[in-house]
């Protein structure tokens, strides 16, 4: 019979594939230069010049069955080897080629190092605001996933709740920083407290906890941000990385797993990930893209807009009274709604053709989130629209 | 804890591949044109020069976002219509689009057939001989794999243990045609045969049993073999297919589940693909391959090198006084060992650098496998080389 529970799924529709089809409806009708679309956290810069250079030679100078033959079982060596030095020089480390299991993008890694540091009936634990996909990306490996309520002070983490839900049936804690959709990284003292914590808890419960750590946006870092690399502060640590937002790939699926070498089972980890692909139909990501990120993956697209736009629509949210943590990095902002209700409030921003989408499903009630990766005039005009909504409604 | 399931996997060796790190090594010895690997199914011939000439065009003239952007989340629009109209045209199908999930490869176009037709816990049934990936493949979805017996006269089904092993408690069967490693494609007569079976079994259970056919080979037919489109006999069956072999891309990840549009469910399984997909960190295939293989979705590689080098080795084999059954497609032949014990035979063979796979992973102990994507001349060597170890050991 047809699986049930997949077929439920489909009657959930997504808060922000709703907005944003709505979005496209509607630019149908004013013309998509007049719809201010905050919804979708697409890129909204060339990849670099230096990826599309290296994919065009690799096509017309490589043997072909060698560029798109198999991957070895645990990925490309080359991709491995550049990834392990490019983060051994960028942040100190000390992996090696063999520390490093290329995946499709973040949303793999994550599918992956959950398997590999939990069994199902495990439990593991995120910390709101969070990334909604984590629930069936934890849930798939038949782990229950619980959320920590969020410090709306700081969008840090709220360490007290945190210590009453950490118990004995916690594997692996999951964090993203800098995060969506709040933009906030965490801050060295908060890396430093959380290590304490996992620590102590860990030979507490007399095994170890893992920290999971997502990082697809550590490349999008704001001027006198504090956003340390989060694997040095705790060694049971998996990073799960992706270049989708850094080289403006997400289609193309390329990323990686790093076990940190201190970390408990790092010598099995990476070679476990490939049974793992075996249950799951993952098979490493495209052999010609892993090819030509390793010539690249020190570079990164342009994106000082992402800092330009950030800073003009921090500005004007502060101008006009709302409640905002600055972001760190990303391509997000979180501020509060101007009423409790935060899907009323972005109902009545949609009728100034503000798309904005309102941060309950992120474990945040109150709040909403704008993507801004559109083009830095867009983002101009939207601030003046910003200001005729907030005027005549609030 | 690291999960040990997953760790305890790491100590089953492959033998497949224990015997191509052989080969290597022993290559490394006495040059590898010497050694005569018939291990790994690994495509021989070069990509299409369309393909290539397609992805510079891509790569050369359209937006890098558009290019490189994420994939709707059911897949690239105007691959999903190539497919389809490929499809239609070369075997009298109707389906649309919507009908089409595109996947990274077969690998990922069972995962997700899998879990949308079974649910953890019931059970599905394979014949021998069978890919031995199958096992986590199935493993993977919590569902129990079990394997009918090979009817070793022609390597078709084995209908009365078949009718045995069929229960209420099955979900899906799950064919290979053309088939690793037998090379033998199943008739008209066998796949009529085995609809008429399921459809009488769905009756007597009270619940549909699908039929989720995997073809990766569909595109490697030999002169005169009776291959038909499986979907052709069997309204509810769940096509898995992979360019790795037709297009010789296997490290790129391409490939799809077609549904029948007939299948029971057809109007939900392709979304339900798309909520599967989250729970496995699938997330389609490769943006930039999805676009450049709608183009060339109706070319094939040069495959006539693989019929070339069956018809050699096959006639070698009949006058050695080797059982073998011809294939009628792939690039495998698995002649009976000339002793029981197939990998006491195998290991014989090694001596005289001839490199075999036995066949008792794939459910069929006393054969053995020989994949024939290599160069004839090699091939042709090889003959030799085969003579002279059976004339000296046997």
């Amino acid at each position: 019979m047809i699986n049930q529970e997949y077929k439920d799924m489909l009657g959930a529709k997504s808060v922000i594939r709703e907005l944003s089809e709505y979005a496209t409806a509607r630019g149908k009708e004013i013309g998509y230069e007049n719809v201010f679309d905050f919804s979708l956290g697409n890129p909204s810069v060339d990849v670099p010049k230096e990826f599309t250079e290296e994919m065009i030679r690799l096509l017309q100078e490589e043997d072909t069955m060698t560029l798109h033959g198999y991957t070895p079982s645990l990925g490309n060596q080359k991709y491995k080897e550049a990834i392990a030095a490019s983060l051994n020089r960028r942040f100190g480390m000390n992996y090696s080629a063999e520390h490093i299991f290329p995946t499709t993008g973040a949303a793999g890694a994550i599918a992956h190092a959950v398997r590999a540091v939990t069994k199902p009936g495990d439990e593991m634990i995120a910390f709101a605001p969070f990334f909604p996909e984590y629930r069936p990306y934890v849930g798939g490996a038949g782990v229950k996933l619980s959320i920590v309520p969020a410090d709306t002070d700081s969008f840090q983490i709220n360490f007290e709740k945190f210590e009453e839900m950490l118990s004995g049936k916690v594997s692996a804690v999951l964090i993203n920083t800098p995060n969506n959709p709040s933009g906030v990284a965490y801050s060295t003292a908060t890396l430093e407290k959380l290590s304490t914590i996992l620590k102590e808890k860990s030979k507490e419960y007399g095994h170890t906890i893992f920290l999971i750590s997502d990082e697809p946006y550590r490349e999008i870092v704001f001027k006198g941000a504090d956003a340390p690399y989060v694997s040095k502060f705790y060694d049971h640590t998996l990073s799960c990385y992706s270049f989708s937002k850094s080289l403006s790939l997400p289609g193309e699926r390329i990323g990686y797993v790093a076990v940190n070498p201190a970390c408990e089972g790092s010598d099995v980890i990476v070679p476990m990930c490939g049974q793992i692909s075996r249950g799951t139909g993952h098979n490493c990501p495209p052999s010609i893209i892993q090819q030509a990120v390793a010539k690249v993956c020190d570079l990164t697209a342009d994106l000082s807009v992402y800092e330009t736009n950030m800073n003009i629509i921090y500005d004007t949210l502060v101008e006009l009274g709302f409640s905002v943590v600055k972001p760190g990095g990303t391509f997000y902002i979180m501020p509060k709604a101007l009423e409790d209700d935060s899907i009323a409030f972005c109902k009545k921003a949609r009728d100034y053709d503000l798309i904005f989408v309102p941060t309950d499903g992120f474990g945040a009630p109150g709040y909403f989130r704008m993507a801004y990766c559109i083009d830095t005039d867009k983002v101009v005009r939207a601030m003046e629209r910003l200001k005729k909504f907030v005027k005549e409604v609030y």
